[in-house]
């Protein structure tokens, strides 16, 4: 059986005050209907990816919620993993696909953080980590610089070679309409922006952002022309928190999901020509281009600063959309997101950020510090 | 492919002041993988259910923190639909199943309420219900007792006919060593219990609860000799508030939900020897036999009186395990422990409580008041 995507919609992501839950998923819904050119009374069932509403907002069941709110009322479900969320709904409803439940599924990641303090979003997000890192203190960045600090003394990496990320994934959303940020950096901004857990910068941190987008999967016996198949779909979990692993140098859930993926569906890291990855903090990227198996461990970082995984180089192109530090991170919708970056760019609508001839590509969305890790490859059918 | 439960695990349900999550947690999966009889290294998924972890605890991503808790380290999701959420994981573990990704799976229902003020509780649970309903100041209890009003209106029933839904599933709960409440109650303690909600009393309103239950699903291609198969699991939603519905006596949700799981199936309501509704009010049970189908609309609360659906009764027997009211209501937990009670009841491990020559029973559990509704027909194999 082939899994489609036959239609996405995605809200531009950003600090959208006057924007509400409701607002934005109805806007990244009816794009994708438009876009996929079903009726609405096709699709059997919704499958919500969020992490915060109900902490932040007090309102759980959005399964339920957005069903009444899109006229949609079939079976929903809401699917949480931290900044995985997308990711797993995603996976969630494609096994509901493959098991001929349904045929027509609607993937809605939505996320509102910007309406509340700094201060109450860091103590939420602390939710997606263990308890002894949170009594502790630890934040995710500071969770981020520990692993970037272990990279530099393991292989060198320099400060200059991770802000090389920030200032690639700057210039593709600034070619991005819909991405929160839409200026370009030097890297001397990157480096020189405030310190906020050491040798992680400011503009090395995706920001904290509202924004939903939504795709429609539908399942067929054979692949339809001119359309996007999802061939791997995989997850993997990790410890939840640093102090129980081997190797602070690599994400053990990241390379296990990859490795099921490639083998699922036969293809090797070589053979894939975009790529959306986590890079929540710029050490992350560069982690994810490592243990996908993309580069070799340890060489990432340099041929970074030296200008490759951008869209106007030669090979593989990484975060097209801006990435998570780009485009930004509203946490529901980050995953769902990364599949409808792939989607258009594998069928050629991304305009002044198209990536030429690309036939395969890959998603990587991470929630905790590699506590789960999903990994989709999508591939084109001419 | 036939989907087999091969395991269960149930914790008591109650005010377990000294135990944590985690803790609740292991005891129901060590013991049903102990029942089942499989190493814990043949789990190839997790499915996490939990309403309030994030609000309550601030601690999200449950999947990969019990994944790491237990040592079971693959893919785990937390799925979310309020009080419905232990129907929606069991669902879409069984869809995970029938899609051939995994053929054995864990599915973990847990809450812990109790740590926190009732205030606070009956805030957080105000997030499954719709934001007019929470801006208006009601609470569950309010909604219901609407519901219990229109449904007196209606079809004249009367306060006394209510209570007897309490007296039977105390009843029950006395003969089930895991339940929070081992006291049966008489007609007139109900009756006189103070009002909460008119016509709803204290003694008509399911408790909060700690507790955890596990349930290990495998797929096969032929039922196995003394095996409980799952031969129908059907979700289906409907407006989050009353307000936007035709009618406050009937919740279409379950009427759906009932009506695709028999016909996906292929038997009656007639056919179905006992059965686990969702109690969270004593109206709510009423409503779930009438919407059901197990009898006829305005007839359900006089044969409630009159003693019928107890285990000493002829015919139908309704929550044996003492339902939500008398076993408890750990929200997470709920859905899966009501499969529990008809897994052992269809293998005869029930002792005191036991249901004779039980072959079909059925599991109806539902978030807010009917927004979502989720049904599995459960059969045993001889």
């Amino acid at each position: 059986m082939n899994i489609s995507i036959t239609g996405c919609g995605q809200t531009k992501f950003g600090e959208l005050w006057d924007s509400s839950p409701r607002s934005l998923a109805r806007q990244a819904v009816f794009t994708a209907i438009a876009d996929s050119g079903i009726n609405k009374k096709s699709i059997q069932a919704i499958f919500v990816s969020n992490m915060l509403s109900g902490i932040l907002g007090m309102q759980s069941h959005l399964g339920a919620l957005f069903a009444e709110e899109l006229g949609i009322q079939v079976p929903a479900f809401t699917i949480e993993g931290a900044c995985a969320s997308g990711g797993l709904a995603v996976h969630s409803a494609i096994n509901s696909l493959l098991s001929q439940k349904y045929n027509t599924v609607l993937v809605l990641g939505v996320e509102k953080m910007t309406d509340h303090s700094s201060e109450f979003i860091s103590s939420a997000l602390m939710g997606a980590g263990s308890n002894e890192e949170r009594l502790a203190g630890a934040t995710f960045p500071a969770l981020y610089a520990l692993l970037a600090r272990a990279h530099m003394e393991k292989y060198g990496t320099t400060e200059s070679q991770l802000a090389s990320v920030s200032v690639k994934n700057h210039f593709h959303a600034s070619l991005n309409p819909l991405a929160q940020f839409s200026h370009p950096l030097t890297l001397d901004q990157v480096i020189r922006s405030s310190s906020v857990a050491s040798p992680l910068k400011l503009l090395e941190c995706s920001p904290i952002s509202d924004g939903a987008a939504a795709i429609i999967l539908q399942s067929s016996s054979s692949p339809k022309k001119d359309s996007v198949e999802i061939i791997a779909s995989e997850v993997a979990t990790d410890t939840l928190g640093l102090a129980n692993r081997n190797s602070l140098t690599e994400l053990q859930s990241t390379k296990k999901a990859a490795k099921n993926a490639f083998t699922s569906c036969g293809i090797t890291p070589s053979d894939i020509d975009i790529a959306e990855v986590h890079d929540c903090f710029s050490i992350a990227e560069i982690l994810a281009i490592e243990d996908i198996g993309f580069d070799k461990k340890g060489e990432v970082a340099k041929k970074m600063e030296q200008g490759k995984y951008r869209i106007d180089s030669d090979g593989l192109v990484i975060n097209s959309s801006g990435g998570l530090k780009g485009c930004g991170h509203p946490i529901g919708a980050t995953g769902v997101k990364q599949i409808i970056e792939i989607y258009n760019q594998l069928l050629g609508q991304c305009k002044d950020r198209q990536v030429k001839n690309a036939q395969l590509g890959l998603t990587h969305n991470v929630g905790g510090t590699g506590a789960t890790a999903v990994i989709h490859i999508l591939k084109k059918h001419d």
